[in-house]
């Protein structure tokens, strides 16, 4: 049996992590309102996930609060319900090989997930198929995503309409992971990053939520500036 | 004698539980300048609302700081003054059996608060009627108010018109407690969020707040984005 | 001779409790890069001005570090130079009986200040002249100003062109001091407010702050709604 | 060999001064996501500079964890690799006789660098040559800046192409760096901040970021206020 950590003091160490983590989170205001939830892999084969219950402030947990829940989804440790979006926590760790994931629920990913649901981007025929995606290039802290080497370069963080269905919302989350850059969009809603530890899943969290504020202030600016200048706007015969 | 809580410990905890709520939502900028207000319900029957005081830093609130007041807005134990909102506060501890009651001046809630007064709702004839509504619709967050299940739903968030006559702002309001979503606006003024207890307040006001923070950004997006294009503007014979 | 405090366990607490102000309003971005200045009357007569010296991060400022000044704004006590600043807080301090006199260089206070100079409001032929206003109206938060008891009413807050010459312009100041609404605007370069004490002082800069933020919000979102609809811009003939 | 600071408690209290601004400055969202990094000059002759280790949050850094990298950039002591970034700390610390320098990522430089690439400005036929420049000028901020000491002036932040390849943007900064503001624009990727000392490189930094936030609200609200008004755009025969 694979372990991760491997010993008792090695779970006690992780659980202060993941409360740590929930709750520099949520001063930054990406979990208001006992919103998000967090994971991570507490032992690997069979897995098993610690994580926080669902209903609570996700900045006042402390590691007794934490449960520990099955490939299933089923509480098998702690005081507390899983959340329903269990299942996409499990989906992304199965799929990712992932050890940890953040979902956060910000300003700027409910807005531009939202927005990106008006402006799909279809898949080639044989490709699985997102609802739209959110397109970022030329910016350097996409170096801060694992595989990424170079600011010339673009991603698309997938989106997917929310659904309150969470296994079929997982279903279909499941074919575009693989593809996505540590991170999937749900409209309206939210996002999981995800990377193979705790840090690094904060690491791709920060760059993701940093791209999306980008992202806004680049729509608001380029919007804008692109608007007809008087002159043009009245020259006509 | 019902007694929430029922014990002097009880008491202490939940002057500590609101100190700690009001420094925390200072510390947002939900309560600048000494503004806003707090209350919790501390005895059920006869009526007694733990709060602070009126014109204090509510960032700076010491537990030993918090005054008692009746069901008729009298202070009983504690010194300073009630503020003049308390009128409102028993209004919704009354109609909507509220534990808690938040009221906070945020940059959002003044701003979208007093843009809906331009723009009222009608409601039926029969219905009470708001002076404008901040409607939210489509957005997970939803889910973090009480009753609230999928995000395909959308909620009207009742606004009336600014009146330093307390007792008949209270007298308006009052028919539209049980309707509205766990929060009401007042037009450039601000929010009242309540719950059933405090924890459950500070959800809804959370909530409440990212809903509007993400109706003012919402609002400049679509501004920007549906003005005519170039081509459109200029294309006529 | 009358002494504010009148001992000094007083005055250690007045230093303590600038210092703790001028972390704070370091916290909120209000005075970066070792801009703004703060001061409290240590005595009223003769006067003695308890301040930061010029150019250290206010964030970082220790009780002993703080200077006196006296009414001539030389530095009677501690060690460090006073700003050039100062001439102008000893104008409000004995033109308006201040008892503390906040200044902090703001983003919105930058920018709404500077913007006010290209929409001059004339004063009567017998007034005295600012080179602008920043006019705000209508929200509850103007009752956290003293001497204002309804939202229903309007404040403009003086603006006066940026001077280097500190005796100059406090003399311009000097005359509109006394129907300021606790502050004055340096354009492209901040805010100034005071108050009879030092928490009334903090209470007016964090009311005139959020006004004049709010009052940024408000100018976007006016500008955006205002604009021509797309029927409108294309319907001729 | 000329020592700074001379004595070994002189060098732990550098490394204390080092990681407590990077922890204030991660606090700022300067530098999410292991982004940005930091360093001081330790020793003049030979050079040594003291720095986080790349791949690092910035924020969790403790002074053990910091490296010491001599001219050529290789690591002398601690553990950890430097960044590839050390080249242009160097070429800052050479050219600019800078005790300690400061990159960020911040939101409002990496969208004002990269869009002044959009619109260059062409050196003179003999001068050295940015990319394009961030214009700021009238603002009494400026004179946080060494040397500046009236807000009646401009300053002109060069900015560069963002590249990969460090040397050679460090080759192409180097003659820039002369003339520059205390700071240099990498286009879509953030802030070079310097100063003869960490505690006015710290200065520098919060003038700039400052400064560029300013930008980006001027920016927008000159793109909304000059917008043709309704009756211009509809003026035509």
């Amino acid at each position: 049996m694979e372990l991760i950590p491997a010993s008792p003091s090695g779970a006690m160490a992780l659980a202060d992590e993941l409360t740590a983590a929930m709750a520099a989170i949520h001063a930054r205001g990406w979990c208001d309102g006992t919103g998000g939830n967090f994971s991570c892999v507490q032992q690997r084969d069979p897995l098993l996930l610690l994580m926080a219950p669902s209903g609570v402030d996700k900045g006042q947990v402390q590691p007794g609060d934490l449960i520990v829940v099955d490939a299933a989804g089923q509480v098998i440790a702690g005081g507390g319900k899983a959340s329903a979006e269990t299942a996409l926590h499990l989906e992304i760790v199965s799929r990712c090989d992932a050890g940890a994931v953040l979902h956060t629920h910000s300003q700027a990913a409910t807005l531009l997930s939202r927005r990106a649901l008006a402006d799909p981007r279809p898949g080639q025929d044989s490709a699985p198929k997102s609802d739209g995606v959110v397109r970022v290039e030329g910016l350097e802290m996409l170096k801060g995503l694992d595989g990424i080497s170079t600011h010339a370069t673009a991603i698309e963080i997938p989106v997917l309409a929310n659904d309150q269905n969470l296994p079929r919302l997982s279903q279909r989350a499941g074919p575009l992971l693989g593809d996505a850059p540590q991170g999937l969009l749900i409209a309206g809603h939210g996002l999981y990053a995800w990377g193979p530890s705790l840090s690094q899943a904060i690491r791709h969290l920060e760059i993701l939520e940093f791209l999306l504020e980008q992202s806004w202030r680049q729509l608001l600016l380029e919007a804008l500036l692109t608007r007809p200048a008087s002159g043009q706007v009245i020259s006509h015969g």
